[in-house]
């Protein structure tokens, strides 16, 4: 069977878990305690030499690290990504941005504040930059979605998966999404998608 | 025309280029200087709204931002990425690890040192964090060239091109180079493919 090394508060680890269960694709979820170290383990780093989760072990052995090639990995020949080569590559597009621009505010403020203990002097200090960078990333969001569905080809895709992972919960990280309604009403959307599952979702699907 | 808006000191911009060159497909290059506010301006908002070189518009008029979505865009149906669906999403796991563990370390910091005034008190402040990430993502390179003549199965890919960019110039930007002794073989192969050009290079393929 599939196994997933799983972060249950982590946004990236989440995508994996969203896109299996709208694939109806059983998973072992093995949970990773980052603050225990697991992830830099040597067990751990032979699996995964970056010691990041998701990481995503194939029934046949094929290691896969990075949240948003293992989306590419497992939604190749499904509708999730677009069937023509423009539209393919707008979803990329927006992978990359969320890696880029979005992930890094809002998934490192979520990381400091979400734990307890880890926000020391040297981030506190980071944090108003942090903020920054994420309401720059919500903002583009905002354009974007104020004239279009969803990000790409008006319908749910893998962008949409990438990007909602860590903007649903950026109220909880301190971001404040009251001014952002076409990030609201894209959000409700993709809660609305078939067989959608909440990020606190543990089990697998069967 | 393919028209690329484009800068030559830029590695993002530079993976764009190379990949037209091998693929022999005609652009017409605009220099952007960022230092000027090029990339700010009223009229190139209104093509790329996150102000950003390299941005390519497509004969039909598509806009497309991102250089490593460009260059997936570009390369369908080639052989730069693989026919297989494994490989194709090991080339994506290492195009994300070079715009999230890589590029934001040895991109910045050729920013900062190769514009004379761009580094500024709080840069110099920054830069010690800008050189560990940097030589991080170096040595997990170096891990995966030391039994990897490629990135991805054993040949030149969109992988290759993406990581190329920044690390063949890093020695201008303050790394050294002489450590990796697996990088440096790596980045003679690269030169070695058929129609590569230099970062330097301006014309377009005719």
């Amino acid at each position: 069977m599939l196994r997933l090394y799983d972060m249950l508060s982590s946004g990236n680890a989440y995508k994996v878990r969203l896109l299996l269960w709208q694939l109806a694709m059983p998973f072992e979820r093995i949970e990773m305690d980052i603050l225990k170290g697991e992830t830099r383990t040597a067990e751990f780093l032979a699996i995964n030499a970056n010691g990041r989760a998701p990481t995503v072990v194939l029934p046949g052995g094929e290691i896969f690290p990075e949240s948003n090639a293992i989306l590419w990995y497992f939604a190749e020949g499904t509708p999730y990504p677009p069937a023509d080569r423009l539209g393919r590559a707008q979803v990329l597009r927006w992978m990359l941005f969320e890696q880029y621009s979005h992930e890094p505010y809002l998934a490192v403020a979520r990381f400091w504040l979400h734990f307890p203990g880890v926000l020391n002097d040297k981030r506190r200090a980071q944090l108003p930059d942090k903020q920054k960078g994420g309401y720059a990333a919500l903002d583009a969001m905002e354009r974007h979605l104020a004239a279009h569905e969803f990000f790409v080809n008006r319908r749910y895709s893998l962008a949409d998966i990438a990007l909602y992972a860590y903007t649903h919960v950026a109220d909880e990280d301190g971001f404040d999404l009251s001014r952002y309604p076409a990030i609201q009403a894209w959000l409700a959307r993709v809660r609305a998608q078939p067989r959608h599952v909440p990020i606190t979702e543990e089990r697998s699907p069967t």
